[in-house]
């Protein structure tokens, strides 16, 4: 007999919270159907049920990396516009330990996703939304002056090129790169955008 | 009998290029002994007396993708200075085929590097060398007014975030990202920093 509709939503919820603690705890590399059950203290056989196969898993679990991304604690932009643009920036970054252990996680999931078709066009669509939520930020902050004139979807791409290559200088030199100076780039940054172009 | 100096160098070499035909067909997950083996028509355990584990073959890989990205065909600065710096930028960006194949294995090593002790060791290597070159090119642009004055480790930071960052855009999105927009905004980007600061 088939389990009732409300067991099988509660069972989907450990399942989905045991590929979490795998993901976190070794990466992509490590997350197999095998480790799911064995954090679930399950059968493979019941993982299975769920997942037909790795494919399914790692895409289940870049689905709960994006949503544990957007629930976990930001920082509330204190005004829209170009401030809004800096808050964004970081809650990017990896300024907290929280962070940087997800943000350890979305680099390893670049080289999963470039390996899988349809994986490679979810993350595609990943990035552009993000780009959209900055382009909101730069084209409110030109409505308020706070910016020269310019094209923002330009702008967006920059701004999103600048914060996720300083995640990688920040991941794998976390000395030479904490939070306070993660902030200070960042300031610079906005700063140079801020200034009109001779 | 152990084969002589010169027919174990030729045989390295060998190796070698088969390790870096495996990797550019299948990137770092199918990097495997026995994939470098079939490669190269040989058995595993041939592959083992060069390797003596996958740790050992993803270590060379990595010198191999260094020192391949080193020989490539790059532009030439035309002056040193601001011109030297943005011709910099242009030879990381995946400006042609060969950059962005050689890019996606870059991508795909990050993975990998943040997984182990060593190898992260050595990719904060690599970057703070990177970093020590554009700061060169930095500098001289200081000495010719090219640049308003700054900290040209900042400066060099920035400019290696904005680089690596729009690596990872062009290549999960290559139709929004073509050559000629990189370049555009890198050049954009430069011109920012040729800006004072108010």
């Amino acid at each position: 007999m088939p389990p009732a509709r409300a067991d099988h939503d509660a069972r989907r919820e450990d399942v989905s919270a045991a590929v979490w603690r795998v993901l976190a705890e070794h990466g992509f590399p490590g997350l197999t159907l095998r480790a799911v059950a064995a954090a679930l203290g399950a059968s493979t056989g019941l993982v299975t049920h769920y997942f037909a196969g790795k494919r399914e898993l790692v895409a289940h679990a870049l689905d709960i990396l994006e949503i544990r991304t957007a629930q976990r604690t930001r920082l509330a932009a204190p005004a829209p516009g170009l401030p809004a643009l800096r808050t964004h920036i970081r809650n990017i970054l990896p300024l907290t330990p929280d962070g940087l252990a997800m943000n350890r996680i979305w680099v390893s999931s670049w080289d999963v996703a470039l390996a899988d078709l349809d994986l490679f066009a979810a993350q595609t669509r990943r990035y552009e939304r993000i780009r959209t939520a900055l382009r909101e930020s730069i084209v409110e902050a030109y409505r308020r002056g706070e910016l020269p004139p310019g094209d923002p979807d330009e702008v967006a791409a920059t701004a999103l090129a600048f914060t996720h290559g300083l995640v990688v200088q920040a991941l794998f030199d976390p000395d030479r790169f904490p939070a306070d100076r993660q902030t200070r780039l960042a300031d610079d940054f906005l700063a140079r955008l801020a200034q009109p172009i001779g």
